[in-house]
C-alpha cells in the first residue's frame, strides 16, 4: 500500500481525489491537509464521507506530513504552492501539483499570464506535464508532475492526432470550450451563487484566458512549430462536465470523417482512457462525468475543408483528479488504470 | 385594435407569442389554432394562462380564420406551412411564418438543406427576411415575412457591423453557438427527456446544421460577396437563452476592443433592441431571457488579429416570438417597440 | 402617475418590484435606493434593465427621497427598517415594508422569533398585514403595510377556506413547503453557491422556522382560536417558485374532493389572483412563476379523513414583489390588478 | 465469482445496477436482457460504459439465461414480472424483483393498488421484503426478494425506531416526500421532457400514491398494529436524490432532539448504511446521491410534541439498485457491504 497526502483537501479537486482514492486498492490516504479547517474531521466539511473516510485535517507541516505519505497531491491556490512544494521535494517526496506553476516549460510564460513570480525555477526543470497519453515515460520517472488545467487536457487530447501528424495549418486554430461550474473551485463569491448562474450561460476570459498559453505550449510541442490559438471558455449551468469544439484548417483536401477517424483510431490505439467515437456519434458530458475518460469525435466539414473536433471530459475527472490519480499510478509504478475504471454516472 | 391569429398555438414559440400578445396594448388575439388540441381551451394546454386567456383552440379553417384576424403567425412544423399560408395570402391576410420556408431567397438552398420541396415558390418572391434591424422598410411594406431561425438572428446581428463595413476576411468565419432546450420545440422524444439532458452538454449538427445556409445568406448579403462558414450548435441544460461566439479574421491590424466597439456603436446607433456592451462587459443569457433584446460584445484578440464577437438573446424572444412581434408591429404600422419593452427576468 | 420609491432596490425582491413597475401604466419609479451601490446606475447592477430603466441608485436620505416619491417599498434586511421607515411615515409617506417588522400584531412574537428589539411599536399599531384577499379594506386605508413572507402567503391562502369555515381541527395542522433559492435573497455565502445547491434538496429550519408564528397568527385570526402548527421548509434547486402541501384533519367525515372544491370556489369566488383548481388538477410552480397568481388544489384523503391542500405561487411574485404591487394599487386607490395581469413564463 | 443477470437492463434502475456491479469484486455480470434492444451492445444504449462493459443485450429466454447466471435482478414494468420470474425460480435461480409484485404480503393490497392480477401467488409466500436493516436473516435465506420502492425505503427506515419502540401515535403519521426525476424511469412522455420539468416543482399522487400501502405494511409490522398514513410525493427538478419529511405525534411529552437521537443511535447501532445525524445536522440529498447510504435526522418539535424526521437517500442507490446489491450480497453469502462502500458524488 502506498501512502498519499492531499494538500488542499477541502477544495473541489481535493475532495474528488479523496473520493477516488478511498476506493483505490493500492493506495491509502496518509494525510489530508487544510489550513482553513485544521483539526476538523473530513466529514464535517464533506458529509458524504461519513462512515467511509473520517480523518482529521492537518496543518501544513512538512516534517509531520512526510512521515505520513510518500507522494503528495497539492491542490492549492496558485501562489500557495511555493509554501510547501519545495519542502516536500527536498525531503524526497514526490509531488503532483494541481496549480499552474509546473505546467509551463518557460517560467516567463507562467509569470506573464498568472501575474506572479514563479519562485521555484530550479524545480521547474524537473517537472513533467501531467498528460500520460503524451508523456507516459517521463511521468513515470518523475518526482514532480504539473497536473494540467481541465480545458487544456480536453483541447490538447482532442486535437493531438492532427498536430503530431502535421495535417493542419497552425495559424488558424480556434478552440471553443464550455465547462460546468465546479471548474471554478469552491467559491463563495456572488457571481458563483446559485441564482446568478442557474439557467444562465456566458463566455468569459475572451482573448485572454490563462489556459491559452498552456494549450499553445503543448500544441506547439506536438506540431514541432509555434502555434497560436484563439481559446474561449464558457460557463454551463451544471456542476461538472467540460466540452471543447475545435476548428482546424486541413492542409490537404481529400479527407472524410471516416479517414480522419482512422487517424485518431491509430493515434489512440492503445489508450484506454481516450475513446475515439465513430463518425456520426458525438460526445456528451454525461457519458464522461464521474469518470476518467475523454470522448473524442473528429468531423470533416467539407464546405470549409476543416476538421471540427468535439472532445468531452469531466473537468474534475480526466480534467483534474482523475488524471492526477492516473499520473500517481505511473509514478508509483502500478498499473495506470488502477482505481480509475469507473463508468460515468450518466444519471 | 388589430386582430392576430396564431396558427400552431400550442408549440413553445406559439405559446410565447401568446404570452407577449396578451399584454400588447394594440393587439387582440383573434384566433388560436391547433390541430392536435382543437376544441380545447387554451389553459387546458398551458395552465399559466388561466384567468388571462381562455380562448378555444380552433381547427385549420382558412375562411373561418380570416374572419377572425388580419395577420397570422404560423408556427408549424416545416412542411405544414404549405397547408395554410397560400390560403391566407390569397384571402388578403398578412403572414409571419416561423418555418424555414420563407427565409431563403433561393428555394434550392431550402430544398437541399430541409430535404423537401418548397411548393410555394410564387410566394417566396414576396417574402422578406424578418430581421427589422436589417430589413425594416421591406418588412413594413410586406405581406409575408419569414421569421428567422434563433441561431441565425443571434449570429447575424452579432457580426453584421464587421461584414457590412468589410472589415473581415470572408473565408474563415467560425460561429460557435449554444442554446437552451426550448429551441428544439415541445418534444416528447427520449433524447429530450429531463434525465437525458439535465447536467449534460453536447454539440449537435456538426458540419451540417440547417441554420448554416441561412446565416451564410445574410452574411453574404451584408458583405456583398459569398460567405461560407463553420457553424456548430450545442445544447445547454436550461430552458431558454442562446449565445453565439463568433471568430472573424480582421483585414487590418491596428484594431483594439475600443475601436471595434465604436464601429458597433455607430452601426447600431438607433437600434433599441440591440445593446452593444462596452469593452470589458460580456453578455449573459440571463440578461436577455424573457425579453426581445440581443446583447453584443466585440472583442479584439491581438495575438491572432481576430474579432471575437459574443452575442446573446432569448431563443424564444428575439430569436423567435419577440422578433415576430417586432415584425408584426412594423407590418401593422405601429411603433416597433410596442408590447416589447420588458426587461429579461434575470431570476 | 404615482411615484414610488424602492429602498433596498438591489436585492432580489427589490429588483423584482422594479421589473413589475417599469411596465405599470399608473406608476413611475421616483427613486431607487441602495446603500451598497449608491451612485451607480441600475443596469450596472442588473444589466437586464439596460435601455429600460437606468436611474442612479440613491443613498438613504429621507428628505431627498420624500421629494421623489409618495409611497415607498422597503426591502431591507430585518433590522435596517428602523433606520428609515419612521422617518418616511413622519413625513406623511406610505410604506410597504418587506421585512418581518410589521407583519406581527404582537411585537413580543416578532422579538422572540427574530431575536431583536422592534423599536417601532407605535407604528406597529397602524400596520396592516399585506394579504389583500384577507385584508383588502384595511390595506386600502392604511399608510403602513407589512408585506407577508413568501411561505406564509402560500400557506395561509392555501388553507384559509377550511379555517374560516371551521371545518378542521386546529391542533394537528402540518404544513410542508419547498421554495426556489431566490427566496433566500441575493447571497454570496458558500452554502448558496451553485455547486453546493445544484442537484441537491434539503430541509431547513425544522421545528423552528421564523415563518411559523406568522402563519399561526393568520390561521388563528381566520379560525377565531389559537392555532399551533408544524411547518417545515425545504430548498429546491431552481431559482423561483414555492409550493406548500398542507395536511388538516377534517371535523366531519362526509367530504369528497368535489365538495371541498365547492367550499374553495365559493370562498375565492371573486378573487382574480387565487385560482382554485378542479379536482384532479394539481398546481405546478411553472404555472405561477413570473406572475402574481397562487394556484390552490384541495384534495380529500378518505383513508385518513384529511384535507390535503397543495398551493403554489412565485416566491418573488405573489410571495413578495407581486403582492407588494397588489397592495400598492389598493393604497393608491387604483384597480388592484393594475400591472399584474401577466401570465407565468412557463418556459 | 458469482454470476448475476439483469433483466430490464436498459431502464434507469437496470443501468445503475450494472454501474455498481462492474466494480463489484465478487460478482461478474453474466447476462443483460432487454427486449427492446436485443442484439445491441450495452454501450450503444449507455455510452458511458464504452471500454468497461460491452456485452450484448439478450432476449428473454429462461433456459439460455439460467446457463449464464445464478441470481437475477428483474427491473421490468410491473406486469412483465409474470413473464419471467416463475420460470427462473422453477429452474432454481434466485431473484431480486424490482417491481411491486413481491413487496406485499397480502396480494389483495397489490391487486387493488396496482390494478392488476398478481398471477404468482404461490411465489408470494416465499418472497421477503428487501430492506436488510429489517429483514437481514430472511433475505439471506431467501430465493426471492421484493426490492422495495424508493419512497418506502426512505420513509420506513426514517421512522422505524419510533414505531418499533412504540413511541408514537399510529393514526396521525404524515409523510411528505420529494424525489429527483429518475425515479419515474426512462420515459419519453411529454410531461417528463426537460422543458416541462426544469425549474418546476409539483406534487403528484395526492391521497392515492401506490407507495402508501407499502409504507403502511411495514410501519404496521414495526408497530405491531395497523397504521394508516397520508403520503404525498413531489417531483424535484434534478436527476437523483430523494428526501422524506415525516411528522409523528409522540405519546409522551418529555422528549428532546437529543433523547430522540439516542433512540435512533441505539436502533441503528450496527447499521453501516444508516447514518444517524447529530441534532442540529440535517440530511441533504447531495450527501447520499451516488451511494447506498441513507441519512436520518430526528428532531423534536416542542410546540406540537411531534417528532419530525428528515431522511434522505438516492432513489437509484439505497432506494433501488444499491439496496438490490445489498440484498444480493446477503443472498450470495458474502459481506453485505461488498461493492457498496462508495461515497456520494457531492459534485
Amino acid at each position: 500500500m502506498f501512502k498519499i497526502g492531499i494538500i488542499g483537501a477541502t477544495g473541489y479537486v481535493g475532495t474528488e481525489i479523496i473520493r477516488l482514492l478511498v476506493q483505490h486498492p493500492d493506495i491509502e490516504i496518509g494525510a489530508v491537509v487544510s489550513k482553513s479547517f485544521t483539526g476538523r474531521s473530513y466529514p464535517e466539511i464533506y458529509p458524504n464521507f461519513r462512515n467511509l473516510f473520517e480523518e482529521t485535517l492537518l496543518d501544513m507541516d512538512p516534517d509531520l506530513l512526510c512521515e505520513k505519505a510518500d507522494l503528495f497531491v497539492t491542490a492549492l491556490p496558485h501562489d500557495a504552492a511555493k509554501d510547501i512544494i519545495p519542502a516536500l521535494i527536498k525531503r524526497g517526496r514526490k509531488v503532483i501539483d494541481h496549480s499552474a506553476a509546473f505546467r509551463f516549460r518557460d517560467k516567463n510564460v507562467y509569470e506573464t499570464w498568472y501575474k506572479t513570480t514563479h519562485g521555484m525555477e530550479d524545480l521547474l526543470k524537473k517537472a513533467v506535464y501531467g498528460i500520460p497519453e503524451l508523456y507516459r515515460k517521463k511521468i513515470a520517472g518523475s518526482d514532480l508532475v504539473g497536473n494540467p488545467g481541465c480545458y487544456p487536457t480536453c483541447a490538447i487530447l482532442g486535437v493531438a492526432p492532427l498536430l503530431r501528424n502535421k495535417l493542419v495549418c497552425l495559424d488558424s486554430i480556434i478552440i471553443n470550450a464550455a465547462s460546468g461550474i465546479s471548474g471554478a473551485g469552491r467559491k463563495s463569491d456572488l457571481p458563483y451563487s446559485f441564482c446568478e448562474l442557474d439557467e444562465n450561460y456566458k463566455a468569459y476570459g475572451v482573448a485572454g484566458h490563462r489556459h491559452t498559453p498552456e494549450i499553445e505550449q503543448e500544441l506547439s510541442a506536438l506540431a514541432g512549430e509555434n502555434v497560436v490559438i484563439s481559446f474561449t471558455p464558457h460557463l454551463i449551468p451544471m456542476k461538472r462536465g467540460l466540452l471543447c469544439t475545435s476548428y482546424l484548417d486541413l492542409k490537404d483536401t481529400n479527407w472524410t470523417s471516416e479517414s480522419l477517424y482512422e487517424v485518431y483510431r491509430e493515434f489512440y490505439r492503445n489508450e484506454f482512457f481516450v475513446r475515439v467515437l465513430e463518425p456520426g456519434t458525438l460526445p456528451e458530458t454525461k457519458n464522461v462525468s464521474g469518470s476518467n475518460f475523454i470522448d473524442v469525435s473528429v468531423n470533416y466539414d467539407s464546405r470549409t475543408n476543416r476538421a471540427i473536433v468535439v472532445s468531452a471530459l469531466d473537468n474534475l475527472g480526466k480534467g483534474a483528479a482523475g488524471q492526477a490519480v492516473q499520473c500517481m499510478n505511473l509514478m508509483l509504478g502500478i498499473d495506470e488504470k488502477t482505481g480509475l475504471t469507473y463508468p460515468a454516472y450518466y444519471l
